[in-house]
């Protein structure tokens, strides 16, 4: 029963090895040759774990919470690496970019969409669908291209903490109005708040306790294995599942702010060795192959084309002019406001979720979702390549 | 859809701390506190996971997949530390008591059994089902404990490879027979070929291969992250899944073959820090919480009370004096022989296995059933505490 997964285990951190090596020799991110790695095995390609030998749902279920695990592990190391200070000094640009990178989107989409025949309810929707970053690609690469403490990236990173309020809190607002739930106002101002209640008292509660409770636990030399590694991993699994439940913001942006309240952490060396084998060695490769599991370009048809390409092209545009704008406004020079507004391209699974919510209510049709789904899949490909052609050349650390 | 999950995870890491934590205040090992925690969350008293909160199903079938990859990486944790050449100076006491510490479970079963009414096909069959020790929680409580390289460790785990191979080819021998496969006294002659020739192959390929292989991969500064974490990994699964399937033994003692393999390795340091946060941080606590998970206590009715007791003082009796003896016949002294057989008591999920076979073939009516179930519970309850007893009291290390 545990074998086949065994394999596929196996097979997959091989693929995701080969494709970071083979990706790095072609002077591209490592990031990208990991997700390359994913369509290949996926249904888009080979769809190996449609063998007999394996119980593909099962498989590729398993596979996809072990990534989900990853994508969590991956952003409390980003976070791990952040200052608050260096989060709130880079503000201003933060601030603007995740406005702009929001409304830009929702402006572009119904501006798109309207036109190829959708009502306005409709051309908002995809509108919002597109809104939402997921920022956990490009912190990858920038981890990799060591630029994750630059100007942009932390103007980048800041962004993201506001795109993600913004783009749910939008989509909240959205629900909230065509479903007539009679909140109106009241409630969408509750929304935000609780949003914004939850990530200060996250950060502040974490950053108050978690180096006081990693002092005591080190201190009392405790007859447990990992004593650290193992509180830390408790704290970053109940601050992802707390944004969402108390939150209502998404699981990683928890993980990401329990990173920052670590980040000034006496014991943060050690964290960081314990994570990052759990994470870089295990969990992390296996979110980027899982993406692209899930991706199946196979389902395409010829008449899709059209609108997935202006919905890639929307998305793309909207997102490097929206957040690129707002971080220029916010006072970054030209370079590097590009260079943020090209790390919030790619979107990612809050995408994909709304998108399935709207094919249920009638908000997307079919071919829409297909759209949405390959611009998820177009925007996390395109994003490592650009951002490393958008920022100057430098040997890069590790990957 | 991963936040019952994430709820879940972090539950059973803070229940397998604190119980660790508890156990090793009363001066019992952390790992008989991490498996009451199991029974403490199972469905024997609280259990938790069957609240509307949790899809119970779902959770348990997760968290055991994770445990599985815990006993593999815990197994492989054991082997680094241990040089062929101190099991090969173990190997008359060794292959003496796995020897008769299959045989003597087997005979015993077949004297306590049919006095109860059970026919020789099914006495002998309940006797191969005490038969397979299951060495993982031995081997966490001696290294708990500084005593896994100890003389009496050594030849343990010498034992237990020993055990494995031939209790799951006595099974083999069993079911050839009984099915009567046409296979004869040549087929059980392929099977034990097998075994032998799997774990030579391993064994010599992985000393030779795998070193190298790590020496390569650290010399070429790959650009990929945690190339060696992240290569052992690969290694152990592949080792694991490939004893079952090429090899015909247990995954871990793949797992277990490999770490052996590469305990000589010029970066065992490296592996060993990568690999024990890892484990021990997150993947074993799950292990040892998994096994309380899947038992339920409330399940036995009062009549299987005498079954259950005979069972369980034959399974516990029979390793003792089988296994002890043997290793007292190989050579060491009583009290060390005396530890060897204690901690050959605990019995795993070889044994649910085959039951679960046997109940299917008719070899095992429902009672017997659940009298394995529970003999797999207690066994592997009292062996840390034996052990604990057994050996002469010294300050513990980690745990």
């Amino acid at each position: 029963m545990i074998l086949p997964l065994l394999a596929a285990l196996a097979l997959t951190l091989t693929t995701a090895k080969l494709g970071g090596w083979a990706s790095s020799r072609l002077g591209q991110p490592v990031v990208l040759g990991k997700l390359l790695a994913g369509l290949l095995l996926g249904p888009s390609i080979l769809n190996v774990f449609a063998l007999p030998y394996f119980d593909q749902a099962h498989v590729v279920g398993a596979l996809r919470e072990f990534g989900e695990l990853g994508v969590i592990f991956l952003m409390f190391s980003a976070g791990l690496e952040i200052q608050i200070g260096d989060l709130t000094k880079a503000g201003r640009p933060a601030l603007l970019a995740g406005v702009l990178g929001v409304l830009a989107p929702i402006a572009l989409g119904v501006a798109g969409a309207m036109p190829l025949g959708y009502d306005l309810n409709q051309a908002i929707f995809l509108g919002l669908v597109m809104s939402a970053t997921s920022v956990s690609i490009s912190a990858q690469t920038l981890m990799e291209l060591g630029r994750l403490r630059s100007r942009e990236g932390l103007a980048l990173l800041g962004a993201a903490v506001v795109d993600d309020v913004l783009a749910i809190g939008a989509l909240a607002v959205f629900v909230a109005l065509g479903l007539d739930e009679g909140g109106g106002p009241a409630s969408l101002v509750g929304i935000f708040a609780r949003m914004l209640l939850f990530l200060a008292g996250a950060y502040g509660l974490g950053s108050w306790l978690l180096p006081r409770a990693l002092r005591w636990v080190e201190g009392r030399r405790l007859p447990i294995s990992e004593p650290v590694v193992s509180l830390v991993i408790i704290v970053v699994l109940v601050f992802a599942w707390a944004s969402e439940v108390v939150g209502g913001v998404a699981a990683i942006t928890g993980a990401f702010i329990a990173g920052v309240a670590l980040s000034a952490a006496p014991s943060k060396e050690r964290i960081e060795r314990g994570i990052h084998a759990l994470a870089f060695a295990f969990f992390v490769p296996i979110f980027l192959v899982s993406i692209g599991l899930q991706a199946d370009a196979r389902a395409l048809s010829v008449g899709d084309l059209g609108l997935v390409a202006v919905t890639c092209v929307i998305a793309i545009v909207s997102k490097v002019l929206g957040a690129g704008g707002g971080a220029r406004l916010g006072g970054l020079a030209w370079p590097e406001a590009l260079r943020v507004g090209v790390g919030m391209i790619s979107r990612g699974e809050v995408g994909l979720i709304v998108a399935s919510v709207g094919v249920n209510n009638g908000l997307l049709d079919a071919s829409g979702f297909t759209a949405v789904v390959l611009m998820v899949l177009v925007t996390t490909l395109v994003t490592p390549p650009l951002l490393r052609l958008a920022f100057p050349q430098k040997e890069s650390g590790h990957a």
